[in-house]
């Protein structure tokens, strides 16, 4: 008998038939003698559906207004799922973000948690009930006004319910069958990662995996909730992602040295050319693209040329962002003096990612090995102690993933095979 | 300079491009002035729309979820018509029935108000915006779940926080120019009512006119509130219900006798066949009806005939409440020792309503007249002060209506027009 808080995606609850079969699966869990609380996305395409209409009326619609036209998915999809519940027998009560406790700052859109006060969840369930709660939405602490959280919302209101109600898991269900070592559709012999750390997981999120998203697994690492990323679509066990040192059943020496290859090709590449050496350049150009609200990841700086006394600066960021980078910088040119800016979107991000490199040298020369073996050039480099990053050419990332899965031995002996739909093998 | 409320019906805010005309006719009246609150209702078929899916997953939901489901579609069209002022250079708050203070009882898909408590949209006024609000939606009291009002309950909304903000006026808005003195499908010469009570207005909702609803005007004459039903379609004047005792411009002597003439195809009629003629049987009988949530309206009960010492009864109830009425009867038929049940839904009710048939005798005379020329046969009969009605066939509502809006000078000298979708004339 434990508290478990289930989150179901879009996918999940596509249609009246999914919906039915996500009530079936939380009241088996109830079933099983748990205390159950549930957080809903919209259904499939709701979302997408009310942005349209909001552009129909108005190209830039208001934060405060897109928020509460947006939260209208997540109500639909909640009371739908609570009525299924109770067709089936057993009690449940929906509520929304607010009623649920998730307090917020006023950053419409994206919104941050400041609080979570589930006083109404606890008594439901108190009462019997299982909760159903509105996912991605919350409620401003300071004007009262709805809120939602952006990119990976719903998973973070999931484990920020956990967290606040002491709950033993946080099962994040989508339909996919956990994290992999690699993405599938890649690397065909990659396989699902049993048991992973919050720190290998927030790497990976970094790095392009789009299971979980990094915002979640901040805050489940940081309130220790342990996260169970499974199938809506079968019950097998799927990936958990913990605190491997606090009393996990397996041992370090079993812990692979490697968990997995990552890729992202959402990011590109400015190049700043001709930048002028000296104290503060470089600083002025970088303040300039975070008073643009861009995010920057990797960065490189040439050594500078001795004739000219200047050198070149390249980072990346994310695709979305290029324009607004590209514009921040041309408007600095003159007061930095560099010569001229390039922009390639035609790049792509591999990372390898594993806390057991900390404790094994090597992995760096096999790692650059590998990809010279492979002929992948490499434009740019980054690590961490757990990860290493390079930038390649986008039309490369697919050898480049599968050339590192093989050569840190990842390859599955024999393919798992990825059973969707079904109820247990 | 005053405070205006305006409520949109659902045919009036059915697509982008409808939000986008009621955005303008909003800031108009802001233009002009006016510090504005707006009642809309969800968009087009919505509400149908999310009945359906929530019967896809359970055939009868609870009362609370549907409530939760439902105001999905308020919370929609407020937020998208907020975003289509804001597009015109206005700032527009979008506020749930929750967040402007209208709080309920807690009885699910019919909640009464108990109190509007709208300090968050004062204070959008006061800061210079337009504050949008959801129709046909609350919180209880006591839950703090949401609730929904029921029929006319947006038309209700409105007039309830003009009351509680003490508006100028109440404008109601629909795809109909006002009320006229009869349903101008069944008599083209129907003429728009340019002033009526609010006793007249109530008279004529409770005989069938669907442009107000009962409860609405109800609140409205408590409360002193105007009411100006007009079109969303054309800026012409409508019909203004307000207490004419108090400081109308018209003076008595002009207010014609007969407002106009209503009709209503939604009632059955219930014959208790034989019931033997003592004490308290009647009371048994209605009592029966009562207990089983069924309201009746007319009631008429035969003379007893001196071989039998039976009688009959008949009354008529909404056609919708005919199973439960029939239900309730047959199980009290041996207690009671009544003969039979008749049940008949091929009637219609018409009525004349006019305030000024208290002080004018003849009325009645000229109303019984007038159907027995036009050949039509009357089977019940209900009077008030300022109302006659009776129960004919189905298929002669519209005679009788077309012979009693003659009788009584109602025909317009020429047939006034029905403008739709202009501006001005």
């Amino acid at each position: 008998m434990g508290l478990v808080v289930q989150k179901y995606g879009g996918s999940s609850v596509s249609d009246a038939a999914a919906i039915k079969r996500v009530a079936r699966r939380i009241v088996d869990t109830k079933k099983a003698g748990h205390e159950v609380v549930v957080v809903v996305s919209a259904m499939g395409d709701t979302t997408d559906e009310l942005l349209d209409l909001a552009k129909e009326v108005s190209p830039v619609p208001s934060g405060r207004e897109l928020d509460m036209l947006l939260t209208a998915g997540e109500r639909i999809s909640m009371a739908v799922v609570a009525m299924a519940i109770s067709d089936l027998g057993h009690e449940a009560l929906s509520f929304t973000g607010s009623q649920a406790g998730v307090i917020t700052d006023s950053m419409h859109g994206k919104a941050r948690i400041i609080d979570v006060t589930p006083s109404r969840i606890r008594q439901a369930l108190d009462d019997g009930a299982i909760a159903i709660v509105a996912g991605f939405q919350g409620v401003s602490q300071d004007s009262k006004d709805i809120t939602t959280l952006g990119r990976g919302g719903s998973d973070t209101t999931a484990v920020a319910l956990a967290a606040a109600l002491g709950a033993d898991v946080c099962e994040i269900f989508s339909d996919v069958d956990g994290i992999f070592t690699a993405d599938p559709r890649i690397v065909p012999a990659a396989r699902r990662i049993p048991r992973i750390s919050y720190e290998e997981t927030l790497e990976m999120a970094a790095c392009g995996s789009k299971i979980l998203h990094l915002r979640c697994v901040e805050y489940a690492r940081r309130y220790g909730i342990p996260i169970h990323v499974r199938s809506s679509f079968s019950t097998l066990d799927g990936t958990w992602v913990s605190d491997e040192s606090k009393g996990s059943d397996q041992t370090d020496m079993e812990h692979p040295i490697i968990s997995g290859v990552a890729h992202d090709r959402s990011e590109a590449k400015i190049t700043v050319v001709g930048v002028p050496d000296k104290v503060g350049e470089a600083a002025t150009i970088f303040h300039a693209i975070a008073d643009a609200g861009v995010n920057i990841d990797m960065i490189v700086q040439n050594v500078s040329a001795a004739d000219t006394n200047r050198t070149d600066i390249s980072f990346t960021l994310p695709a979305t962002d290029g324009p607004a980078g590209m514009e921040a910088l041309t408007a600095v040119q003159t007061a930095v003096g560099f010569e001229a800016l390039r922009y390639d979107d035609g790049i792509g991000k591999v990372s390898l990612i594993g806390a057991g490199m900390r404790s094994h040298p090597g992995v760096s020369a096999k790692f650059f090995g590998a990809l010279a073996e492979a002929g992948v050039n490499i434009e740019m480099i980054s690590t961490s102690e757990i990860r290493i990053s390079v930038v390649v050419r986008g039309e490369d990332v697919d050898t480049a993933v599968g050339a590192l899965h093989r050569a840190f031995d990842l390859d599955a002996e024999e393919v798992e095979a990825v059973v969707y739909g079904g109820t247990g093998r």
